[in-house]
């Protein structure tokens, strides 16, 4: 698929918003991933303000671009449903990738920041978006349209792979 | 991107082969899921041996599917480059997304079957597939050519969002 070849992060964007329909549109396909034991534990904040988006930029090392982004998507899960965090960790890395490739199908750029597990992000970012406590946040994409072009991926490394025959 | 919205998992397979071209192609598409800070710490194990994923099949519950799948690819991340367990979660989920919407995009169907955080899981996949100690196997996914149908999903859930504006 060319558009997972293509996808690659995008930490420039331009002025123009993202609109509410795009931002559904990138939702619907994060929660079409799969999850274990179809738990579906996700929960999302999609934050469109810049002077919220400007305090998390600020809260947190090496996430500026969320300041400029057209809209930031906030990926949690809910403990309540899925105790494990290992099981949110992972089905929130298949739900991210999905919003991450529908993006990129739509012309969108994102640049993934990671939350969790790092604890002087947990907290600001809970403290910030005024979070339930059972809420464990994962991630804050940043989405915009691109200011940037990037060229294609190619990460395949045979040296990572054992065949047993 | 209809290719997101019509993955399901498949749990039957025809008995035609997989070729190496095909598994290929998929690892490709899982290394190029990105990774946090670029570690890219996945290890891959192809299983294509009917006797050695039946015994993976029988040692863990609920993964019949492995035993007649046309292979097994198990996801492995490198506690030596990433330390952090939920970063190797995360990032595996997310290539493990990339693998079976290229599965989906080719006509093949995949199930994910959970190994980590499970230590029941954990200890008889690495001793069947001889991992060094530092890989933790976090999936295992069984591939092969579709023999069920299934309808499209549509798991969006507006209650599971949340809008700052």
């Amino acid at each position: 698929m060319e558009i997972i070849n293509t996808r690659r992060s995008i930490r420039k964007y331009t002025d123009q918003s993202v609109s509410d329909e795009l931002l559904v549109q990138l939702l619907q396909a994060a929660m079409n991933a799969p999850t274990a034991r179809n738990m579906q534990e996700w929960k999302f904040v999609v934050v469109k303000n810049k002077e919220l988006q400007k305090k998390m930029a600020e809260a947190m090392p090496n996430t500026h671009m969320s300041a400029h982004a057209g809209a930031c998507i906030v990926v949690c899960g809910d403990t309540t449903i899925q105790p494990k965090a290992e099981y949110i960790y992972v089905d929130c890395g298949a739900a991210i990738e999905n919003l991450l490739l529908e993006a990129h199908s739509l012309g969108l750029g994102c640049c993934w920041c990671a939350v969790g597990p790092n604890e002087d992000r947990i907290v600001p970012t809970k403290e910030l978006l005024n979070l339930p406590e059972h809420y464990l946040p994962v991630a804050n994409i940043a989405i915009g349209w691109p200011a940037e072009e990037k060229e294609e991926n190619h990460r395949y490394d045979e040296n990572k792979v054992t065949w047993v025959k």
